[in-house]
C-alpha cells in the first residue's frame, strides 16, 4: 500500500474533545467536557410523533432524495422565525446543512484560498479551527477588550477573507457581546468591506434577558449568518442552517451559488427525513418556545449549581464570569497550573474537561491556564461532586 | 457588500442533473433524467416501525452527538456484510458518512492537491467530478477497451494519486466490468502502489447474476471502498460509508485518521437518529435480501421496458448495450446530434435525460452524442411513452 495524502493534512489535526469524550465513556467519570445538551431537555415523544407522521404521510418524499436548498416550508420557516430586529430574512437566502458544523466547512470552501487572513476571536470555537483549517488560511487573532473583539480589527492595511465570531455565549469563553459593540462592529464591517460569519448556535439559551439583535440585523448584506435546531430541538438530527447576505448584488447570488454547489458536492442534500421531522414538529403545534423557556429554566439552575460549586470549591487565583446564558463557564487558573499537563490526572479523580489550549489555534502563548467547563450535562448535585474533584487537581 | 470567493470555486459548477430536476418538476414532463429510485421500492412502514422503536426505546442517544466513525454495531454489521468473496473487512475500517458522496469529499479532501494526478473513467459519475473538482487535481482520462478501464494506464511515468471507479453498472455507461480485467486491475494497483476508489452504489441491484468480487477483495489493502445504503434502503436517510484499506501500515493508519478528522470537521457525524433507523431495522430482523429481490425484479421489469422501448422508437443510428444491473442506459445518437442541444425541446415535448456531456469533465471531445436515460423512476408504460417523446426530438 501506498498513499500520499494532501498537503492540507498537515493542518488537520483530532480534535482534543474529541478524544477526551471516548475517555469520559469510562463509567463513573463526571464530564463537564463536551457540550452535549442533557438528553432531559430533548422533546423525545414530540420527535416521536413527528418521525411517525412523516412516515405515515409522506414516506416516499422523506426517503428520496431531495432538493440541494433545503425543504422550501422549512426554509420559509427560518426567515420568518429570523425576521425581528429589523432583519428581514427571505427564504432564498436560507440554505439547509448538516448540522451548522457543515455550514462552516462551506463557507471556507468558498471563501478561503491558502494564506487567506482570517480573523478570530481569542479563544474561539474550536469546530470553527478544525472547518477551515484545511483550506490552509492564515489565522490572525482578533484584537479585543472587555467587550468583545475590536471593529478597527478589520480595517488593518490587509483586509480579512472573513472575520469570524459567536456574539452569543460564546463556545468557550461565555461571553455575550453588548448591542453599541454590535453595532460598531457591523458598521465598520460594511465600511472595510469585511464579511462577517456570525455563528449563533446559543441564542435562543439566555436566562435573564434576550442577546442583543443579531450582527445580521445591522449589516444585513454583509453577514453570513449560521444557525442550528442542535441545541433547540435535539442535536442527533443535524439540522443547521447558513443565511446568505440579503441582496441580489453579484457577490452576494456568486456566494450563494458557490455555497450550493459546495454542498452538493459535500452530502447532495440534509437528510429529507430529518428536515420533515423537524417541519412537522412545528406544523403540529409544538409549542418551541415553551420547550425553550423549559430548556432556559433547567440550564440557568445548572448554571446556578456550577456558580456556586466554583465558589465553593476552586481553590484562590481561578477566577470566570458568570454566564448570561448558554453552557459554558470558562475558568482561568493561576498562572503555574496548564490545564492540558493536568487532564490526565483529572481524568484518573473522575472528572473531565476540556484545557483552554484547544480554542486557540496555535495563536497565542501563555493560554494554558484556562479550561472550558459545561454545565448542561450533568445535574446540580453532580456539578458539585464533579467540581469538588476538578478543585482537588488543581490544588 | 464585498466578497472574494477561493479560487477553487472556479473549479465548481452547477450540476447539469440538479437543474434538470427542477425543470422535471413541471407537471406532465416524463422523467429518466435523476437517478431517483421508485419510491415503491422504499420499505416505508418497515422504517416507521424502526423509527417508532429507535426513538421510544433509545430516543437520548439517537437525539444525542453521536461518535464521528458512527454507531458501532452498525460499522460491524457492514463489516460483516462486506466480508465476502474473500475480502476480510474489520469494523475498525467503517467510516460511516452522510451518503456515498460525502464518502468522496472526504477523500478528495485528503489526498489531492493542487495539479494531482486523478485517473478517471470516460464517461465518469458526475457526483465524482463535483466532489473532486474543488480541490484542483488533474483529471486524467483513463484509456479503456471494451472490458473496461486498462490497467496499463496505472503504470505511467507519472502515478497517479488516485484512480476511480465504479466497477458495478456503472452511472451512466452501466457497464460491469468483468472478473479478468478487475484481478488485472488489482494486480496493477498493488504494482503501481496505485490507491483506487472504488465506488459501488449499485452492486446490489444485479438483475441475472451477481457481479465478480470487488477489486477491494484483491487489493485490500489498496482500495478504498464506498457503500452506501441510498440504493438498497432509501436515499433520503442519507446513510454510506467508507471502508479504508485493510491493515495498520503506517500509511493506512495516518489516511484513516485524516479521513476522520475530515469527516468531524465536515459535519461531526452522520446523524444518529437515522444510523439507529438503518441499526433497528436489520435488528427487528428486516429482510434484506428478500427486499433486494423485489427491487431487482422491479428494476429488471423496467430495464426490460426501456430496452423494448428503445427498440421500437429509437430512430436509425442510436446504439446502446443492455445493462445487467444497475439503473442506467448509456444510448450514444447518431454523430450530428447535440444532446446538451436538445434537451430544451425535449422537456418542452415532456420528456428529460441527462446530456452525456455532463460525466465528462471536459476531457473528450465529441462526447456530445451521448446521453443517459434511468429507468427506475418510470412505470413500463410511462417508460414507453418517454422514450417514443424522446425518439421524435432525436429524429
Amino acid at each position: 500500500m501506498s498513499f500520499t495524502l494532501a498537503r492540507r493534512t498537515q493542518r488537520m489535526n483530532s480534535s482534543a474533545i474529541r478524544e477526551i469524550l471516548k475517555v469520559t465513556e469510562r463509567p463513573g467519570v463526571l464530564s463537564m467536557a463536551g457540550g452535549l445538551p442533557a438528553p432531559e431537555s430533548f422533546p423525545i415523544e414530540a420527535i416521536r410523533l413527528a418521525g411517525d407522521q412523516v412516515l405515515s404521510t409522506q414516506g416516499a418524499a422523506a426517503l428520496q432524495y431531495a432538493t440541494t436548498e433545503g425543504l422550501p416550508p422549512l426554509r420559509e420557516w427560518i426567515a420568518r422565525r429570523l425576521s425581528r430586529d429589523g432583519w428581514q430574512v427571505d427564504a432564498s437566502q436560507v440554505l439547509i446543512t448538516t448540522g451548522s458544523q457543515q455550514g462552516l466547512d462551506l463557507i471556507g470552501k468558498v471563501m478561503l484560498d491558502e494564506g487567506s487572513p482570517v480573523l478570530l476571536e481569542q479563544p474561539t470555537y474550536l469546530g470553527a479551527l478544525q472547518a477551515f483549517s484545511p483550506y490552509e488560511p492564515l489565522f490572525r487573532p482578533w484584537a479585543a477588550d472587555a467587550e468583545g473583539p475590536l471593529p478597527q480589527a478589520m480595517s488593518g492595511a490587509e483586509p480579512a477573507r472573513l472575520a469570524y465570531l459567536v456574539p452569543n455565549y460564546q463556545n468557550p469563553s461565555g461571553h455575550c457581546i453588548g448591542d453599541a459593540r454590535r453595532r460598531e462592529l457591523a458598521e465598520l464591517a460594511i465600511r472595510s468591506r469585511t464579511p462577517i460569519v456570525e455563528d449563533n448556535p446559543y441564542g435562543e439559551l439566555w436566562f435573564d434577558t434576550p442577546p442583543p439583535p443579531p450582527l445580521a440585523a445591522r449589516a444585513p448584506e454583509q453577514v453570513i449568518y449560521l444557525g442550528s435546531f442542535s441545541k433547540v430541538l435535539a442535536p442527533g438530527l443535524r439540522v443547521g442552517y447558513i443565511v446568505t447576505p440579503r441582496g441580489d448584488h453579484a457577490d452576494v447570488q456568486a456566494l450563494r451559488a458557490k455555497l450550493l454547489q459546495a454542498k452538493q458536492a459535500s452530502d447532495l442534500h440534509t437528510p429529507a427525513l430529518n428536515q420533515r421531522i423537524v417541519m412537522q414538529l412545528l406544523d403540529m403545534g409544538f409549542d418551541l418556545d415553551g420547550h425553550l423557556d423549559t430548556v432556559r429554566a433547567r440550564y440557568r439552575a445548572q448554571r446556578d449549581a456550577m456558580a456556586a460549586a466554583l465558589g465553593r470549591h476552586l481553590p484562590q487565583g481561578c477566577t470566570w464570569h458568570l454566564p448570561q446564558g448558554g453552557m459554558f463557564f470558562w475558568v482561568s487558573c493561576p498562572e503555574h497550573i496548564d490545564t492540558s499537563q493536568r487532564l490526565p490526572r483529572a481524568v484518573e479523580a473522575g472528572v473531565a474537561y476540556v484545557p483552554g489550549a484547544s480554542f486557540y489555534a496555535g495563536m497565542a502563548a501563555g493560554q494554558g491556564r484556562s479550561l472550558r467547563l459545561s454545565f448542561v450535562t450533568l445535574s446540580p448535585m453532580q456539578i458539585d461532586e464533579a467540581v469538588a474533584r476538578l478543585a482537588s487537581c488543581l490544588a
